[in-house]
């Protein structure tokens, strides 16, 4: 049976967004998968995850990735069986990670493929004990550096990242405090997560509620969404107050700043005043060599349910640009994921 | 011989500054000083130290250190001789570190004194040997964590803080690039501090002067002043600077905001994407412990001129407040100290 048999289905990046990502910033598209040759392997794409880091990657600006190519597959981490093999490493039916895209099937030479274990559930290496766990995990241990009795805030709360953040925050004795986007949401925070309080960032006064919530101020920020929710934790800040800066949502899509006054020289006296360290972090840059640390912290964990996970699961690739744009307003609940096959 | 016969002149605080300090906020009083009882000294202020930071003591907001008080003797460092001890740690004729303020003699218990061994330089405690060494010495070597080859840039160049910071990131192996207020500083900062590069922040083109200067970008920015210097700086900023937030000198006396945009997006999503470490600190908070440290670090680098100090000496205690709003202003050149007696 010849490998021309198999057709690939791919969204590619047909156009790079103005503000908010649209459809027509994808085009999907049914194409031959070429014959492998020696040394290279066939991957069929089994999950495919959607993170709001993406976002970037669809601008042509000047950041820590390079931008997605016009017209190729989008950018994606996947979880991939390999259909079949010359590659000398890897043989059919194998498990992996690997950085393939929004497409069916994919053609590797091996590089940035990682073979996956016996796994329970395959498509968590996507998640908690993927980058975001670990993205959670080094930012809040490494740079928020958690003490007993310290007041965490972290918003996305019921995100992979932010859940595991506060989970984590949690276990190691913070009184946390989440935001999230809906009644539901925060109900599952509290309830499900364990954490203190958590704070519907849609409410009129939110401000004030986050406020309330935090009547000893906040030590610790985990920064993941930016816009609103930092202006109101910014004032709430203690002295000697930490503020890992993983990512900031809110703004990805947007094209120009806010209204004045400028307030840099506040923020700046800020953090002098109350000597507060704020600091941004790519994962896989500042911390790729202690992944095998996180993995053998987190997954006891995991296993023992002292960290809970939740996936949003999305049947089928066509569905990818819609759950991804959903995804970027906060409409999943949990980690999102397309079933590809 | 009565110690009444003692009279003491003091600046006291008269009033709060509405932005720019100006001569009405203090007022120059003569009072007798009290006789000292069993477990006190009398000191005789020797040099004052006139710092930055005291802008923000004068007013009455939330701060790291409480404000000064309204008709008290105005805050300050002070090196001080024992004119006469009913204390048993101190001794007429001895050398001290006190927090006397701006007046010329001062009845103390003891607290918050330290004994100067013999120094041939005593005004050099308020110095490179004292806060403001201790200052550039831990926000550097701590936050900034320099490395050889890279490119630190300080604003205030020659003052006491910046000129130690920037000579000892030559010391490291760090490219230096000073800024400062005019051609004189400059020229000091090139030829006696041996910057690799100094930018007068007067120049119309100041900004395009200091990106020519730093062709390979910032990997460490000492923040000691902020406004502009610290516009033209951000951009600039590399992949995983670093930059210790000691001071804001340029809007310590502002009132009102910027007009718009505001920037609080950008700065975030610079933070973010090129993985910045921004701290603020105060120096005895956070580093009273590595004083010593400090101590022994720094002590050979300045006997053997492997540090050059300046100092910008004002004569008599009558002139501090001028003096104040000139070092403010960056009309001093080095260190100001006031000499009192």
């Amino acid at each position: 049976m010849s490998q021309h048999a198999v057709s690939n289905q791919a969204w590619l990046l047909a156009s790079r967004p103005e503000g908010e990502p649209v459809k027509e910033n994808f085009r999907l598209v049914e194409q031959p998968v070429p014959e492998i040759k020696e040394g290279e392997m066939l991957l069929r794409t089994v999950w495919l995850s959607l993170d709001p880091y993406m976002r970037g990657r669809m601008d042509d600006g000047k950041s820590y990735a390079p931008p997605a190519e016009l017209d190729q597959p989008m950018v994606g981490g996947t979880v991939c069986q390999v259909e079949s093999s010359k590659h000398s490493d890897f043989k059919a039916g194998d498990w992996v990670l690997a950085q393939s895209g929004w497409q069916t099937y994919a053609v590797s030479d091996g590089e940035g493929v990682a073979k996956l274990g016996e796994l329970a559930h395959p498509s968590w290496a996507l998640g908690i004990l993927g980058m975001p766990g670990f993205t959670a995990y080094m930012g809040l241990m490494d740079i928020g550096q958690p003490k007993k009795g310290e007041t965490l805030v972290v918003a996305a709360a019921t995100g992979p990242v932010g859940a595991t953040v506060g989970q984590l925050g949690k276990l190691n004795g913070c009184r946390v405090v989440g935001v999230a986007g809906g009644e539901e949401k925060c109900r599952y925070a509290i309830e499900k997560l364990g954490f203190s309080a958590c704070i519907n960032h849609h409410s009129d006064d939110f401000a004030d509620q986050l406020a309330a919530a935090c009547p000893d101020g906040i030590d610790i920020y985990y920064e993941n969404v930016g816009g609103k929710v930092f202006d109101a934790v910014f004032p709430l800040l203690n002295t000697a107050a930490r503020v890992p800066v993983c990512g900031l949502v809110s703004g990805y899509s947007s094209r120009d700043l806010p209204s004045g006054p400028d307030r840099t020289p506040l923020i700046m006296a800020g953090i002098l005043k109350r000597r507060i360290r704020m600091q941004g972090f790519i994962i896989f840059q500042d911390y790729g060599d202690r992944y095998p640390e996180f993995l053998k912290a987190m997954t006891p964990l995991v296993e023992q349910e002292k960290v809970h996970y939740r996936e949003h699961v999305i049947e089928g690739l066509e569905n990818a640009p819609q759950a991804f744009f959903d995804m970027l307003n906060g409409k999943n609940f949990g980690k999102t994921v397309v079933k590809v096959s």
